[in-house]
């Protein structure tokens, strides 16, 4: 297991938290000289607010933690490709390099719908990694979603 | 003044908060049937976190306001146009439609660098117009420069 594996599966760790907590399961660490300055689980069903993805909780830890709104040198780990709102988050907070898991094809805008962090002119490039452990990434967003449907087929029937 | 002037006149008055504090002067309000139901200004020197924009404050505030991260029916009145993240934002949380003072040439994602709202399928689609009291909307960023150029210019002399 190489050194991005070995955070990615940080990551997967905060994503199955979020799972536990019947959150879609995403999780993101940020990672500064070495170490994680960060951990953050999707909690936006839980917080009943739709900016507490995984990606947005750390970047405000991170920053929180440098006391600094610039995470220059920083990169993050996500076990899901970025919506827009989160790519945004990491262009604006001037984060280094962010590694992703899986791509979303719906929403993902680092490569799938589009790429905020490719195709425009902003004034800071974060430059990007896909695939890390994609397999288990992907598996844990699959297995979530079994769960749902059988959960809401179970409860139509009663 | 017609309605869109009068709630544009609130969000200004938001963004003379944030000058009032040294934060470029950008200010938010959302409006659900009628009534404000979020108010808020740029916080992002202040707070040390680059989420601290109007806008995401502003969302943040709605959803806790109606307890739902869904705010289908709520508008939000900007005085600049939104970055990514926060273009982003609106999408995700699924505002109606986002009324904007002045474009941001620069970072702008509702029509000036790309346009989130319009150029894209993503799962909610959110209406906008812009212009809305456009120059005092402009005039306000204006002024904040001068004076910070000239604050800066005074602390290098010293």
């Amino acid at each position: 297991m190489n050194i991005n594996e070995k955070y990615m599966k940080e990551a997967l760790k905060e994503a199955k938290k979020a799972y536990n907590k019947l959150e879609v399961p995403v999780g993101a660490i940020i990672v500064k000289d070495g170490k994680i300055i960060a951990r953050a689980h999707n909690l936006k069903e839980t917080k009943n607010d739709t900016t507490y993805h995984a990606e947005i909780i750390a970047i405000k830890k991170a920053s929180k933690k440098l006391e600094s709104w610039r995470l220059n040198g920083c990169d993050m780990y996500v076990t899901l490709e970025p919506c827009p709102m989160c790519a945004g988050a990491l262009i604006a907070s001037r984060i280094n390099k962010v590694y992703i898991g899986t791509m979303d094809e719906k929403t993902g805008a680092c490569g799938s719908v589009l790429n905020l962090l490719k195709d425009y002119k902003f004034n800071h490039c974060v430059e990007s990694e896909t695939g890390i452990l994609k397999s288990e990434c992907e598996e844990i967003l699959k297995s979530f979603f079994k769960d749902l449907r059988k959960y809401k087929s179970t409860k139509d029937c009663n």
